[in-house]
C-alpha cells in the first residue's frame, strides 16, 4: 500500500501524542478531534484498509480496545462513546492505514453525527444476503 | 447486565440470519438495515458496552472482522464500508450488548451518515488529553 503519515508515525519520524504502543498497536490523539480526548487506534501493520488487515493484527487491535476505551472514559469523564473505522474514500476515509476512533460522546449535539436511515429487512432480501455473505466465508 | 433480545439470539431462542460463528462471535444480518448486507457482529460474552468485555472476547471479534469484512464486500459488490460500534444511548446504542455494525458505502446518500465537526487539536489540550490517558492506562 501506499505510504502515508501514519507510517512515518509508527518510524517515529513524525510526532504524536501517544497514548499506548504494544509490539503491533499504536494509539494516539486525533489532532483534528470531533470530541474531547478523541484517540486513535492503529496497527503497526501497513494495511489500508481492515479488510486487508491479517487477522493477528485484527486480533491484537481488539484485545486492546477495551482498555483503551476505558482510560479514555476516565481521561475525560464521558461515559458513552463510538468507535467508528471507516474504509474507502466514500465512507469517509481519509488516511489510508487502518484506524480505529475512539469518540467521546459527551451529549448528543457533540461528538460523532449518526446518520440512520434505516428500513425493516425484507424477507427476499435476507435470504439473498445471509446466502451470500455465507457463501462468501465459505 | 440485562437481558438483550442477543442474548436469546445467541441462545437460539429467537432465530436470526446468522452468516458466522464460532466459539465466542456471532455474526448476523441487522434486521433493521441501514445499506444492503448491513451486518452485525457481537460476542457471546454478555457485556453491554466495549469497555466491560474481557481482552479475551474483545480480540476474538477483531480477528473475525477481517473476513466478515471481505464476505460482505464480496457479497455485496460494494467495496466502500463503516464499522462502528456505540456505547451508551447518547451514542446511539439500543441494543445494550456489545455489537460492531459493518455496513456498506454504496455511496454518499446510502448507508452511514457521518457528522464530523472536527476542530484543529489546541496544544494544552494535546498534552492534557495525553497524560489523562497514559496515565489512566497506566
Amino acid at each position: 500500500m501506499a505510504e502515508t503519515i501514519f507510517s512515518k508515525i509508527i518510524r517515529g519520524e513524525v510526532p504524536c501524542h501517544k497514548v499506548y504502543e504494544d509490539d503491533l498497536v499504536l494509539a494516539f490523539l486525533d489532532i483534528h478531534p470531533i470530541a474531547p480526548g478523541h484517540t486513535l487506534v492503529i496497527p503497526k501493520e501497513p494495511a489500508a484498509t481492515l479488510d486487508a488487515l491479517s487477522e493477528t493484527s485484527a486480533a491484537a487491535l481488539g484485545r486492546v480496545l477495551p482498555k483503551l476505551c476505558r482510560a479514555v472514559q476516565r481521561a475525560t469523564g464521558i461515559q458513552a462513546y463510538n468507535v467508528l473505522q471507516n474504509n474507502g474514500s466514500e465512507a469517509h476515509q481519509a488516511v489510508f492505514h487502518v484506524h480505529f476512533h475512539i469518540i467521546p460522546k459527551p451529549n448528543s449535539d457533540q461528538g460523532l453525527g449518526v446518520g440512520w436511515p434505516a428500513a425493516p429487512l425484507a424477507a427476499p432480501d435476507a435470504d439473498r444476503w445471509r446466502d451470500a455473505i455465507a457463501r462468501a466465508l465459505a
